[in-house]
């Protein structure tokens, strides 16, 4: 399923992408993650990206591959007791404008592209947040038995004792509206323009990671005052309806080693889906020819030689970091490789890097997106054994509620 | 099931009860409505209040069996292919501090009290907004069926077309935080104490509604910014996500005329729940002797002879009210009766009209309460119906949200 060079990418680079908060890898961690379907996934040619999409995607469809690839380097590394959810989040696309027809070819992209890039259905619990089986077949009534309505209904439980000024003090409301308004900086977008969706959705986020009461969550930088709020919610539920044991665990932060590619035509932006020229990103369906072109007529400078210099150099500096991240080097490594060069040397072998990172995926996915019956499958078994896990926690959130029978 | 005074009653008054804010009663009107469960129904003397009660009943527990009887009277006067579904919303309750055990109890008695005075679960469909039934019987998975996540499914989905600043214009959470805290008015109570639930909540009381695609919602006049909000989000729903025909109803008002019963003790506050002192309320559990004991210790006034002055005669004007509502009768009629009579005399008169109205719905409660499987049956019954009718919405939600197969 993979491409060779991926597979030893991933065994070189996981020590070090993953520094976990806790003081050890305890046996038995649960470890969530979800992903936004907002779009065809771009390759972001790194490796070491965020891995818990849920905030900024459509500011930053460059982490897509990077993301999941971080999920492809736990289902590696973890332990035989370690349980993985991975989640594509519908929901959480609906917080800004969504062209219905894009949700739907992408929920069911997104899904396609978690298998080709490696994650297997029999290791990891890979499922739809907004899963409901009943329409998969008309025939099989039983089969509306997926429905998972632990994270919704989580969600209200947790914004009934979330304070309002808890979730006005989050930041990324403001950048995700920002970047959907094309606006500057944040000071030109206000409350005005915000969603209760938007507004809350941190809440919602909670709800997926304590549905499961993970106990590990990769989580970008940019997503480290949600998880904060999610243990904050933890604690407040654990000690207002107190019990023999708490109920949550307060989940840690797997840090993830992130590095920021940008845009190939304007290298002082990041790389993004929203961007309208099609030449500044890389797509996993984009062929070894496009993948040359668009690498070929990125745009770097006049200067003489190559360096690393992210401020004077940006679009040098970027392909620099894109190659350093699929041979998985240090840049310095890389820049020393390019000594007396110039950049046609360097674009040839970054997009000769590319193309062998993702060939692997791109076949998978290419071969996979158009299996109907295998897809819904594994999104139906994978909804069934979410479902049979958040009951879990879900029964023992009604009884300690006073919601039961 | 009724006692005769009430089913006469509801007969009587039934055509000026209800006043239909659209031209004329359609056929096949859906009829939707909620109540909180936050503890013993009060007996609200008054048959005419407000039936909505999603939002006060903290404050108006004595809104509790005028509110559920407007219900019987509904159901007594839909024409045939009216639907009719009355839900117990145990999840609006978390929106402030609840005693688990109590919520537990009040849920199971308000539904026992729905059959108690005279809901019809084969002509109305009664259910819990929070049902699940998966724990109703361990020994068939297949009763998890019953799972009914339109409610916060949709909640969530209308949270993200919502604007902030709608819901910072209703002044329901000022009024409700005041009442929970025991503020003297809603200037003492600011958003620092606001949970996002309680912010929100207008939305899922939306959701609630429009997830049956409800014609016509009984409310209160404190109630008709939620409606009007309810009514502004099926319209942007609609707008946003258009097809050959707008998938929601804009809901109309059921208006009902509700009088105003105040605490037996406290003459210038309402007849609440909240209150420490037994004796300023009456419930639907009292027996003869505890509702003639309330009755005469009633604070009224020193001034001799009846008359009606709600400002300078608080006490004995909720009295006359009190009265009027049992006996149907304008509170004009009422004063006239006891010319040259005095307040021991009309106390007499009150206790037994309220005795007279509750013995046979209370007789009903207590019989049923214990029932537990009936009970179960019930729940289990209305839930499925629920969830078969939100199931048709959801599914058209979902299709034009671009979140299907």
């Amino acid at each position: 399923m993979f491409s060779s060079l991926i597979l030893r990418e991933f065994s070189r680079t996981t020590r070090r992408a993953f520094s976990c908060s806790t003081v050890s890898r305890a046996p038995g961690r649960v470890i969530f993650s979800g992903i936004q379907p907002t779009g065809v996934p771009h390759v972001s040619i790194e490796l070491n990206l965020s891995a818990f999409c849920f905030a900024n995607e459509i500011a930053q469809l460059g982490n897509y591959l990077g993301a999941l690839s971080n999920w492809v380097k736990l289902q590696k590394t973890a332990a035989p007791d370690d349980e993985l959810l991975f989640s594509i989040v519908g929901w959480h696309a609906l917080t800004l404008p969504q062209d219905p027809e894009t949700l739907a070819t992408s929920r069911r992209d997104l899904l396609a592209t978690l298998l080709a890039i490696g994650l297997d259905p029999k290791r990891s619990v890979l499922f739809h947040q907004d899963h409901v089986c009943a329409k998969l077949s008309g025939r099989d009534p039983f089969l509306s038995l997926s429905q998972n309505q632990a994270h919704t209904e989580l969600a209200w439980i947790l914004n009934c004792i979330t304070p309002i000024g808890k979730l006005r003090r989050m930041t990324t409301w403001k950048t995700r509206l920002a970047a959907s308004r094309n606006a500057n900086n944040e000071s030109e977008v206000d409350e005005s323009l915000l969603n209760a969706g938007l507004f809350t959705y941190p809440v919602l986020q909670a709800a997926d990671i304590l549905a499961y009461r993970a106990t590990h969550v990769p989580v970008g930088e940019d997503q480290t005052q949600h998880l904060e709020l999610c243990r904050d919610l933890a604690d407040i539920f654990n000690r207002t309806f107190p019990s023999s044991r708490p109920l949550f665990h307060l989940p840690s932060q797997l840090n993830t080693i992130s590095r920021r590619i940008l845009s190939l035509r304007d290298p002082t932006s990041k790389m993004s889906k929203s961007s309208p020229d099609l030449q500044s990103r890389i797509l996993l369906t984009d062929t070894e020819a496009q993948i040359k072109s668009k690498i070929r007529s990125a745009v770097t400078d006049s200067i003489v030689g190559i360096t690393y210099d992210p401020v004077a150099r940006p679009g040098t500096s970027n392909l620099l970091t894109i190659l350093a991240a699929c041979t998985d080097d240090d840049v310095s490594e890389v820049v020393r490789r390019y000594e007396g060069k110039g950049h046609g040397h360097l674009k040839e072998d970054v997009a000769e890097a590319v193309e062998e990172m993702i060939k692997g995926p791109r076949a998978e996915f290419e071969r996979i997106r158009h299996e109907t019956a295998f897809l819904e499958e594994v999104a139906r078994s994978g909804a069934e054994k979410a479902r049979d896990r958040s009951e879990i926690t879900m029964t023992q959130v009604r009884e300690r509620l006073g919601l039961r029978r």
